[in-house]
């Protein structure tokens, strides 16, 4: 199986070209590099250092035998995506090529602006190239639990059986997302399913929830195999943040009441989900969704959990909520297809977060603890460019 | 109250613009002349000619004394949208400033691209400007029927109440619409209702069903006040062009079997609801929408009231559907709220059609045949770039 992976140098994307690779997939990844430059925008760097992304795929190859092609090119350069399309011809494309973090939208306009437009072009480009090249090629698209909102019914799956004055209907489920990056992962989906409506494409939308972890069994064989690990207020995801505010007596950071409750997801499970949604593929015209996450915690839940694990007296201090959400909320989401599919979820309970304690440890010096507190107010439309270094 | 027209040279706006100068509103208009340049590339022109925007503003002054402020620039250009708001410093700002032809956005990728980005990145700059200038002003966005699709349910306005697993909701409708340019505003509506919800802005969003008819009272007191009237494949709505089809005795081309279901309004009735909407404007915080249609036909009807009205010996032509779409489907529309607020629908039962006619026959030299053919269809990427002189 030949499986392409668009943002194939990023917090996720690595790690899973390389679970992909090892489970016997033809990989080759393709990326623009913009990730690394959002940090020397924002003054900031992975906790963990990492390779250039052709020295990694040079360490894996002399580890495991196996190539990983590389791809240098942007997604909103529509010549760079077909021909590279054409070219490697793949069964799979699985797509984390979009600008990821909800408050790097909310900086200002053009900040907004770039990652709608980042976004929605990219993926409209691969959908045309899809179109153009090979209908059979499925795409494994990343989207976000974010795109939901909170509504008080239950979230399913992406399809959402309504009766209504009597008649009925299966409808996409409606969406209410809480930022202009949520927004352009609303939009994606919204464009994807027309896409397999009139072009016959197969499409599995992956509404993620937050990610915690950093290594997988791949990335652990070697430390230059390393994926980035964000810590940050603008990339950071919020567990990764509290472990490290844990580790150098740093009081965690709960936006609000910490009633807000996310669905979570263990990186080793990112990658599995990927890899069981590739090779079992969406049919044709067939716009699929999963919910791609194994448990929903508050985030008071997560900081207590957090506490209790490794720093007994870590304090919590509570601040006012940068983000426009509810406090608290009903949260109760059907995520069971990718475990009909085969997943094995690794859940928080596990002993997995205090393996990240070590890792967290042993680069404490390279943590800049200016860089942990919110910068990004959801309520101003020109917050000051985000810098820890004033 | 003053009213910034964002759109204002265009088949609506322009008489829109003038009703609300006659309503009392102090108007200014903006325009990049965006719809002119799509005559040059498709080689087609308005059956009724149309004068230069500067000229037109001058004749309604001429003729009653009210001037009409004219911002000509792009709003995907942020500094001319923001002075241009903060300038004139509207109280409502009716955006009729997109892309409005499904068949344009699905000729090629560049096309879809270009109708997205255009549409999009507009408005979320006129919501950054609202933002940042007074989050008082009141945005009257138009949008489209075309997207919510055709669910096998009742089409509410813009929000659906749900009950789902024992619990219920208010949610935003769901929508599947038919080409990229109907998902362009589906983008928009997300946009918009997000900035509601974080800035507390005030909108209205008009999802507005296929207008008919050219000529208002206020354009018709004299000939350069026209407005323009597009009878080709790609920017003409279909029952003006069965109009000018039935004139030349041209078969009517009814796509399909012409079961599909369409929404109307009248162009006297579109600049009705806008100022309706205007002069009651949404709550701070308010995402409000309405329904703007007056009644709903399917093609074969619209086709048959033509033929019925002026040539009863009118042949009737059966295409290839160019779009997919169902042929056949369930349609029922609630569009009660613009009627609460005052609206008088004029309905096709009505006399109007007949008096284009008249207006069809005096411009007849003007019609080219070749473009009343479709030449864009949805099921291929990359359709011929569109001219009816190859």
């Amino acid at each position: 199986m030949r499986t392409l992976v668009l943002g194939g140098d990023g917090y996720l994307g690595w790690p899973t070209a390389l679970h992909l690779s090892r489970a016997g997939h033809d990989v080759a990844v393709a990326d623009n590099f913009a990730r690394r430059q959002y940090d020397f925008e924002l003054g900031v760097e992975s906790l963990v250092p990492i390779q250039t992304l052709q020295a990694r795929a040079r360490v894996w190859s002399e580890l495991t035998g196996r190539d990983i092609a590389i791809h240098v090119g942007d997604l909103t350069d529509p010549e760079f995506t077909i021909e590279m399309i054409r070219s490697f011809h793949p069964d799979t494309i699985v797509h984390f090529g979009e600008q990821r973090a909800a408050p790097y939208s909310m900086i200002d306009r053009s900040h907004a602006v770039y990652t709608q437009v980042n976004n929605v072009v990219g993926t409209l480009n691969v959908l045309f190239a899809i179109g153009e090249v090979d209908r059979d090629i499925h795409l494994v698209k990343l989207g976000t639990m974010g795109e939901y909102g909170t509504p008080d019914i239950d979230i399913e799956e992406g399809w959402l059986d309504v009766t209504h004055k009597g008649r009925s209907d299966r409808v996409l489920f409606p969406k209410r997302p809480g930022s202009f990056y949520h927004l352009s992962k609303v939009h994606d989906s919204h464009n994807i399913e027309f896409a397999c409506r009139i072009w016959g494409l197969r499409a599995t939308d992956l509404n993620q929830g937050v990610v915690y972890g950093l290594a997988t069994p791949e990335t652990a064989l070697d430390p230059r195999l390393s994926t980035r690990f964000d810590y940050d207020s603008v990339f950071g995801t919020v567990l990764n943040r509290f472990i490290i505010q844990a580790v150098i007596g740093h009081p965690l950071t709960v936006y609000g009441s910490g009633g807000q409750t996310r669905g979570l997801i263990d990186i080793r499970d990112t990658a599995a989900c990927v890899r069981l949604a590739s090779e079992h593929p969406a049919e044709p015209g067939e716009f699929r969704v999963f919910n791609q996450m194994t448990e929903a915690k508050s985030v008071a839940e997560l900081a207590k959990t957090v506490a209790e694990t490794y720093a007994k007296d870590a304090q919590i201090e509570f601040l006012d909520n940068p983000r426009v959400e509810a406090d608290t909320h009903y949260y109760n989401v059907t995520h069971t297809r990718l475990v009909e599919l085969g997943l094995e979820p690794h859940l928080l309970a596990d002993t997995l977060i205090e393996s990240l304690f070590g890792i967290v440890e042993q680069h404490r010096d390279r943590i800049d603890e200016r860089a942990l507190r919110p910068t990004v107010n959801w309520r101003t439309t020109a917050n000051p460019r985000t810098t820890v270094h004033p």
